[in-house]
C-alpha cells in the first residue's frame, strides 16, 4: 500500500532551528474528494519566510500548528482528479507543503508549462522569488536609470534577480554577500557592477567604496547590522524596500538599528511587503522575467538538496547562507 | 550708537546642549544696503531641528558654524529698506536668526497679516510647525475617517497640531506625552481622544489600552524607544511619518530599535520628511490651518521666554520637554 511521506513541525524553535524540530513521518495516501486533485510533488522550495511560520509570533501569515506538515510552495504533477480545471499530467505550483503527495481544491494553484523553462525555475526566478524581486524592485522601489541600487542576501533566490533586473534598468548594482565566492559569483557570472563581502571587514567603509554616489535604492533581505550599515550610505529621497530580514529570524533579541536618524534627514520611503499583497502584478511580472531570462539576460543558479528526508538540514543551510541561488529539494 | 544683540554658536556640544554652547554679543546695527531690508525681530521661534543644526554632522541642512548667529524662524517688523517689496511697517517671516535685527535680501521671507491673527502665531499654528504637521499628517500619511492616529510630543507645537487635524478628519487621535500635565492639556483642552503618559509605566501597554484598534498612522517626533513601543501596535497597511526624532539628538549613543520586523510583517510606510521639500503646499495648508484656528478647531497654546538672553536657557528647556505647545521668545 502506497505511502506519504511528510515533514511535520515536531517542536517550535528558540532561537536557531535545528533537525530536531522536525519530524518525518509516514501516512496514508490520500485519495482526491469531489473537486480535488493529488499531486505527485517533484521540487520542493525552501524560503526564508517559512522560519517566521514556524513561530507562534503574530505575523502577516498564519503560523504552522504542532504536527502539521510545514508549510511551503511545491511544483508537482496532478496523477489523480475529480476537479474539473485540473487533469492528470498537469504541472501545478501552489502550497503544497513539505510531502511527497498533496490533495489540493485548487486554491492558489497556478499551472506551470515546462516547455517553456525547467519546472524548478517555477519555485525561483519564474516563481514567489522572482515574482518578489521584480515587484519589490520595480514597482516599489522604482529605480530610474544611472542610479544606485544595493541589495541583501545579493546571491540568493531574490537577491540574484534583484541585481540583474537593476542592472537591466539601467542602475549600478551592487550586492552584499557573505563571502568572497557568492561576491564573485554576483559580479562574475550574474554581472552586478559590484558585490561587498560583510564577512570581510567593516561593511560601512566597503559599501561607500561600492557606491561611491551613495545609495538610491536598498533592497532588504537582511536586516540587523547589514542595515544599520546600508543606512549611513543612503542618498536624500531614496526608497528602501522591506522585503525580508532573515539576519533575525533566528535571533533570540533582535538587532537595535541605531541609524533610522538617516530616514529622516534622507527623507527616505521604506516600505515593507509580502508578494502576495500584489497578485494583480504577477502575470505581467513573470511574463517579463520569462523574456528575460530566455534571453539570458537574467542568469539563474540553484542549489539542490535531494530527497525529502533531507529538506530539514538543506533548510537550515539556506537559513545560514550555505546555498548559492535558490535552494531546492528534488523529490525524484 | 544703536547696538545689535545675538546669540551665536560659542562652542558644539558633545551630548546635552549646555548654555556654554552659546555667546552673548554686541555688534554694530546693520545697514540695508541695495535689495536689503533690516528688521526688528519681535518673537524668535525656538525648535527641535536647531539642535542638529548644531552639530558638524552631516545632514539636510548646513550647520551652524562656530561663530555664527545661531540660526532659526522669526517674525519682524521692517524697520529700514531698500528692497522694492518691503517697506517700512511690515510684519515679516523668515530665518532671521537669534538677534535683535537682521538684515534680509527677502529670501524666503513671507509677509504677514497681523489682523488675522496674533503675530507670534506665525511661528507656530501658522508657520514651520503648524504647516509641518499638516503636510506630514494629511498629505504623507493620508488618515482615513474611522482610523486611528497616534502622535508622540503630542503637547508640542507640532504634535498639538496632529492630533487636532487627526480628529477634524474623523480620526481617534492619541497623542504620547511626558507627564499628566501634557496628557491632561492634549485630552481636556485640544480634543485629543487619549493620550499616553510615557513616563507612566511601560507604554506599550498604555498604548493598546488607548489604541484597542491598534494604529493606523503614527506621526513621530520623538523615536528612540518610543518608536520602538509604538511599532509593536502598527496595523497591516499602515503609515509612520518620521517628522522628528527629538530623543535622539542629544544622545551620545543612538538607541538601537529592536522592533523593525513589524515595518516587513505588517507592510508599513515609512516616510521620513522635512517641510521645506513641499513648499507647493504651504498656501494650502497656511489657508486651512487658519479658517481652522479661527473657527476654534485647531486651540493653541504658547510658552513664552522673554528677552533674547533666555534664548538658550529656554531652547535646552524646551529639547527637555518643559514647554507646553510652541515655545517662544518675546523681544520686546
Amino acid at each position: 500500500m502506497p505511502v506519504n511521506r511528510q515533514i511535520l513541525l515536531a517542536s517550535r524553535p528558540e532561537g536557531w532551528v535545528t533537525e530536531a524540530n522536525f519530524k518525518l513521518v509516514e501516512s496514508a495516501m490520500p485519495r482526491p474528494g469531489d473537486g480535488q486533485f493529488l499531486v505527485r510533488n517533484r521540487w520542493l522550495s525552501l524560503d526564508p519566510y517559512m522560519r517566521g511560520r514556524m513561530d507562534a509570533k503574530k505575523s502577516y501569515a498564519k503560523h504552522v500548528e504542532l504536527g502539521e506538515v510545514m508549510v511551503g510552495g511545491a511544483v508537482g504533477e496532478v496523477i489523480e482528479s475529480r476537479h474539473p480545471a485540473f487533469k492528470p499530467g498537469d504541472f501545478v505550483n501552489a502550497a503544497f507543503g513539505w510531502q511527497e503527495y498533496a490533495l489540493s481544491d485548487g486554491t492558489g494553484a497556478r499551472k506551470v508549462d515546462p516547455s517553456r523553462a525547467p519546472l524548478s525555475y517555477y519555485l525561483g526566478v519564474l516563481g514567489m522569488p522572482g515574482v518578489t524581486a521584480w515587484i519589490g524592485l520595480l514597482d516599489i522601489a522604482q529605480p530610474k536609470a544611472g542610479e544606485t541600487v544595493v541589495v541583501s542576501a545579493a546571491s540568493g533566490a531574490v537577491g540574484s534577480v534583484v541585481g540583474q533586473l537593476a542592472r537591466i534598468k539601467g542602475c549600478r548594482a551592487v550586492g552584499i554577500a557573505g563571502g568572497r565566492a557568492k561576491c564573485d559569483y554576483t559580479v562574475g557570472e550574474l554581472g552586478f557592477d559590484a558585490c561587498v563581502d560583510y564577512k570581510a571587514g567593516p561593511l560601512g567603509e566597503s559599501l561607500a567604496a561600492a557606491a561611491p554616489n551613495g545609495v538610491d535604492v536598498y533592497f532588504e533581505n537582511v536586516g540587523g547590522e547589514v542595515l544599520d550599515a546600508v543606512l549611513v550610505s543612503m542618498n536624500p529621497f531614496s526608497r528602501i524596500t522591506i522585503c525580508g530580514l532573515v539576519s533575525q529570524y533566528n535571533a533570540t533579541e533582535a538587532y537595535g538599528v541605531r541609524n533610522l536618524r538617516s530616514i529622516l534627514t534622507n527623507r527616505i520611503r521604506v516600505q515593507g511587503f509580502i508578494v502576495s499583497d500584489r497578485m494583480e502584478l504577477w502575470p505581467r511580472a513573470l511574463d517579463e522575467l520569462a523574456d528575460w531570462t530566455a534571453a539570458g539576460k537574467i542568469k539563474y543558479r540553484e542549489t539542490i538538496a535531494h530527497g525529502l528526508a533531507n529538506a530539514p538540514r538543506a533548510f537550515i543551510g539556506m537559513l545560514r547562507g550555505d546555498n548559492l541561488g535558490k535552494q531546492l529539494v528534488a523529490l525524484d
